[in-house]
């Protein structure tokens, strides 16, 4: 049976999408990212996996948990109360989707949905379970990375009862061997979907597209998984609605400005053990990535040079007070390369032959085509591995640059992402569920949406809370003034 | 002849539009408002208008230029080489349109445009006017107000041989009859508009609809000018295309977060002389105007609250370190007040009550609304004018507060606006122009269009020269990868 | 008689010591630049000289004040009121010297003190003035400055009862008349002496030493009056206590750091309108001044490059993410040059030669030696007077140089100073004279004095009441570990 | 043998002395709190000395270096390339040293100094070490620290030669026993010492001081050895000069100010894996630490309140945009409490009980006194050990309180060191050593002395060079006018 599974997900035109960039717009995802990296970034319980690998599968041990239950595949039953503990700690940053869950337990205005979803697993991912289930839906889960599965929280989830299907180190058979039992299930048949890369819901679609007939919608987070619902609507085969909550703003802040401001400076300490200030900084790229970047360096003392193709950020550059330079201009004399483009092949071969010894070469952009690291695999050059992802590359003449993550992004592959933007995911996800759930008949077509203004509106005010802010109401008069309801939305659609 | 016009401007609709909000989203035009307070902030030849009440009226003079020319009308001709030395110096910030002149006059991309204006009278005017005439137009030209005409400057350019009618202290029939000066001439009629403030455009449709047919389009600066061709266009009379050019991107920021950021140091300083550091500051509104104030106002030292009724502006407030407030959290303990809102009665006297002695109030934001003046003009309370633009209210038990140019816009009443943000506008606008006049037919319609984005990033690309920045060009491989064109647009319309 | 006077003033060694440089510290005295500029800045009340060229001398009126009193001569003693509000409006910002008023109007720590003093005449000194004697002193006052003082506020003073002698326009003559009048009169001896500039003291010491016997101390606000009271004391001549408060840490950070941090802004705002954003700057000199210039400068938006001389001020320039050139390496490309290095030929004729065309140049350092500005008076050179403290210097081939206050302090030419810097100066003004009232026998030798560290404390403490601070408390318990009084001093006298 | 040194260690006057508080001015010693806390901060090799435990002592083995020497005691020399490796890794950021390397290659300065020394042993006393030699010093060294010390680095050198006796996890018995090898060598007598503790200086007194009379100088790094070292000289012992370059100017910059700046971020970030962004933060004392810890948080959007006692302090916090409270005002809402204050108890049980739940609580100061961490060891607090350095204390209510390397210095147990501050630390030594070492007969008594003020700006000016820094040279007509040397010192000694 498992094996069958295995046959079947070669599906060539998918692997091309992968390989495709995602949208034309240069978008960073965390989720997928973090898939790609999480063997690094996401082990607060180190030990997780270690001797793991001796084990028989998940798949052939029989547990239950305390109730007696079954419906679940986890690593190990046994860890649950160390989960639980993981959970209890990230619930402290995680208040906004607490106060949604304390909002709505009363009305319940998830009562009757049926969530089948299939994300990475974490003690944040677990707070929106469990969330959702506090608003009256019943979940079903599966990872949606082969590594990024905490065995602890995940049998912590299974412990409360919670049907998820999940370990670290799955192979690809199991990966969609956990997705099956999700779905496929004996008198219970989803009607919500919640996915971050599409896999599951590219399952549904090919193995039992007969759910989908009840489906009253699809929550998708990832770019790659956005781009391939975009790609089934213009084909004409989306047959539910969908939201796309990767393009929402408060996410879109976060993920890129907010949370690369405190990145940038995390990744290169642990990684170079650089001190910033007076080093000489080019950042290229002076999109929302770059903006935090460049904050944060310069706040620390750093000259900061940037590079930029699009006048208008260039211009924008200049009014912050940031020196608009081409890379060949400051190559020779800059300490740190930072890259934040979204564009291949920013920092080349002729560029690293000409920058100094001991210049640190490092990427936040979109992913790891802008730096052209393949152009350092030649022979006359020497690669030093220093550090888990740092190495120098030495040159014959004795100089070094230091590459940071091989290239690969600098904020995930060496600092972590605080819980703090994974609750504004999170609450955006449920959100959206809840928006699909209840929305009246026709206002969602079969077409892929923007979660709704007010919607993004409402995520950030949750998360006013943590900051102890208190909102201005407007009054009735102001409201007619302005021409805008009282509750928002405030602003076009298109605002940042 | 001329008590004819002024007969005739008595439109009552008209005077009702004036009154009312101009557009939903609460921007703010520096050119209307310009004109409003100009008496104020634009005389650097400050006794240029002393002596003018007991002389005779410019219409009622014959004055001729040092070519023998008489087809103008100003205050005084012998006052040219004055403006020409205002218009060189403002020549050194204005280097963007001095670059798009050395550029265009080979092609002359304006060749047999006859363009009629009607702007604000100002040395940056002038290097406009210049402008469109070296790149092959003839320019007709009125003054957008009353008051704002710097006689000097309009000398200057009667002297080369422009035909413009404008002098300071215009009445309103005055007014009129030097728009009609521009409009009905014998053998010339305009093919291009370009207004500020939409009286020309209303007096050709209103006296000379036949000019209409000829017309290639109309570029329109300010919010009040741009509400009026909405509406035109809304009740299918607009028989031309339109460019609003004040909701250009590049424009918009320097009107507002750039400059403001730098305008409101100026503006508290020249006013209330007060020291910033140790200061505490709310700052109601958190838009790009806000955001500016914020900025600056933390920098030198201040402790800054902000108030927010949008959600995701207030997180934004928070994730750059300002407390958000509600103004009533702080109104008995700032020292200074400043509203950023666009909305009305955001201070009221309720508020006033509670503030502390030598609390100061200004407002930054869009109109005079925001702060509820009216409600200070009580018997109880003295009114003591210190200075121009600052007045202590004085309550029965001593306390003062001090309100800021009565509460109509700091930045306007109270600073100065540097040559530099009128170089954005007078370049968005020849270009506007440009792409009027050179459009394929059939690209615009009868319709209001914004500035094409290229063109916006074309703006701040001879920005940029300024600066000495130097811009990246994309490779053939990178465009293709991002599916841009080398040349832009690299954006979508609505990136800010 | 008062011819007399200004026979003798001419002491030779007296001129040279003016023209010396003050101090080997390179201090800048705000009090003494003051007096130099103070037409320029210190005006409120605009018309208050217009008309006096064609009246007769104060000296020779006779004027009486509401009370009956005549022991003054100023202006026109029926400009009291004005002066009053003047006063009233000023007092907003004094609160630290209020509070002590407020304090020390118990126990009248100056009962019995009669203090002659020499300073300028402000609505700020007037606070001063009134606080000592609420303090129990008697006063009697002149100008240290011919054109500083402010007529309404000496009329208030005045009317008040003070025995003041001041005018604005003064003769030289005058001048020293009036100090003869507070200091020669029948049964009244001063006992403490408050002066700025030295020149009272230097009187009395010529005229009147008899009077030094019964003098309890001086003290002395300027970095000139301090020279000479220190060349006194090497002399052997001191013959008695001096504090020099003008070197008090409060005081030096004030007028340093934070004063200049804000004035830079407006004094080049206020004379070029430039904009700062994107503008490239070099700041030569990062003692105090320069720290705030560039981080005012920094923070608007500016590329600031800074020189120094000093290796540990470098780095931390270089630490504060600054650029460290030498000024030839950026001559060409900057846009705005400021000295504050104290030093002298700082920017030479052969900078200028180079700078770009509308390059600003200007001083904010100790003297006006810092900008050669004698080597553009050539014949080659064109001045062009555009606004008041704004030449134009124009080169042969048309290139300009924007030279502000013709290398004058800009701070002091073309910006204000705050009320708020003043009422650290008045403040610590006013602990010096009590403590030298106070003081136990023996400790004050005949000597020159900083500030009591602690007393320096005092200052800074009475200023926190404005911005609503609350200092902690050491337990008894941390004030025994730390080896310190709780009541301070908390650091060793040196500390900045 | 060694057993005789382990029993006369005990001298218990010496163990006073390390608990009192070593100075009053509560400064911080990075070298001697990095020996407490080597064992998390200083394995840049981790596996290090994984096997060490069931292996015999150095001391018991036989070994030799390829050049076939003996004359030192290292865990294991084969491991040399690894730490040679090492070496050159962290030259790349100690470019000062190696550019006083080259200059003195020439001249040789320390040509026939014997220097005994006493450090850490890392990758930066490597460079210093073979710098020393490459400017004619022998030297032989001991390790100050049980931990503390690299093995692979210790390799490193005694395969070059250096006589070196020193491994990680040394019992204090093996501690004195490679000190005694360093001292008591037959027809070798050091007349340097560089001590980091005063250890070495300790035992040469009390075992060897017949060896003084050759001591040309004692160069001293850690607090506890100046003091030492003025106790001795306070009581008349001292029989050899001193320098303290605990105390230099640059050094306490960097150790303080801009060291901390940085590492607050990195050291909250590694332990809490918070988000700076929003939060509410506290910091006790604005000296040099609480001033770097304010500008890094306040630059990455947190809200910063300061809670200070000394008023002077006090005020700079306020100007620059602090707000000054008591620590009571903010306990209930502030999210993170930082202390830097050199006091005790300055956070009591009493302020932990209201604090909020999550709220974070860490030291940054002087030692770990600030936080009355044995009042949290009561039975009804949970303690729960969530990672290395992150202790949850839980409140019968379940509040919990996050406190950061039990109280101990954040930035040392959970930040890492910059090789650039290590660097300016190893530059001044070896200036100090040259300066005794050189100086003329009589300039140094038997006495402690700081490093001479052109000493210490010649360390900076080193430094600078790692910026491409380019120092300003005054004119012989500047220097003369300012009344300095051209070469310096230009500032007075107590300049900061």
């Amino acid at each position: 049976m498992r094996k069958a599974y295995s046959l079947q997900i070669k599906f060539p035109e998918q692997t091309e999408e992968f390989n495709k960039r995602p949208t034309k717009t240069a978008r960073r995802s965390l989720s997928r990212s973090i898939s790609q990296s999480s063997a690094e970034s996401h082990s607060p319980v180190p030990s997780d996996s270690d001797s793991s690998l001796d084990e028989i599968s998940p798949q052939d041990k029989q547990q239950k948990n305390s109730k007696g239950q079954t419906d679940f595949c986890v690593k190990d039953i046994k860890q649950a109360h160390f989960g639980r503990r993981e959970i209890q700690i990230v619930e402290q940053e995680m208040g906004a989707l607490i106060a949604l869950k304390l909002r709505g337990q009363g009305d319940k205005p998830l009562a009757g949905a049926k969530i089948v979803g299939c994300t990475h697993i974490t003690a944040q991912t677990a707070v929106l379970i469990e969330t959702l289930s506090a608003l009256g839906a019943e979940c079903r889960w599966a990872a949606c990375n082969i590594f990024s599965t905490h065995n602890a929280v995940a049998a912590a989830l299974a412990e409360e009862g919670f049907p998820l299907f999940a370990w670290k180190g799955e192979t690809e058979e199991d990966f969609w061997w956990c997705i099956e039992r999700c779905v496929n299930v004996d008198r219970w048949q989803p009607n919500m979907i919640l996915d971050d890369g599409g896999d599951l819901t590219h399952w549904i679609y090919k193995k039992h597209p007969e759910i989908l007939q009840n489906i009253k919608g699809v929550v998708e987070e990832s770019v790659n998984g956005v781009h391939r619902l975009y790609q089934l609507s213009k084909a004409g085969k989306l047959c539910v609605p969908a939201i796309n909550v990767n393009d929402s703003v408060t996410k879109q802040k976060f993920d890129n400005m907010y949370c690369c401001r405190e990145s940038i400076l995390d990744g290169l300490r642990k990684t170079a053990d650089v001190m910033f200030g007076g080093k000489q900084v080019v950042v290229c790229g002076y999109g929302e990535v770059g903006k935090g970047c460049c904050a944060a360096l310069k706040a620390m003392g750093s000259v900061v040079y940037v590079t930029e193709v699009d006048p208008i950020c260039a211009l924008q550059a200049c009014m912050n007070g940031l020196r608009l330079v081409k890379l060949s201009e400051v190559i020779r004399t800059v300490d740190i390369i930072i890259t934040c483009t979204g564009n291949k092949n920013v920092v080349v071969r002729e560029h690293m032959d000409r920058m100094k010894n001991g210049c640190i070469v490092c990427n936040m952009g979109h992913s790891n085509t802008e730096i052209d690291v393949a152009s350092l695999r030649t022979p006359e050059l020497r690669w030093l591995r220093v550090r888990p992802n740092l190495d120098h590359i030495i040159w014959p003449d004795g100089k070094r640059i230091l590459l940071l993550a091989k290239g690969r992004l600098l904020n995930l592959s060496c600092s972590t992402v605080p819980t703090y933007v994974f609750s504004i995911t999170a609450t955006t996800q449920a959100l959206a569920l809840i928006e699909l759930y209840n929305a009246p008949e026709g206002r969602y077509k079969q077409d892929v949406y923007l979660l709704p203004k007010k919607m993004d509106e409402y995520v950030a005010s949750l998360h006013l809370q943590t900051f102890e802010a208190h909102l201005t109401e407007l009054t009735d008069e102001q409201a007619k003034y302005l021409g805008v309801n009282k509750t928002g939305p405030f602003k076009p659609y298109y605002y940042r």
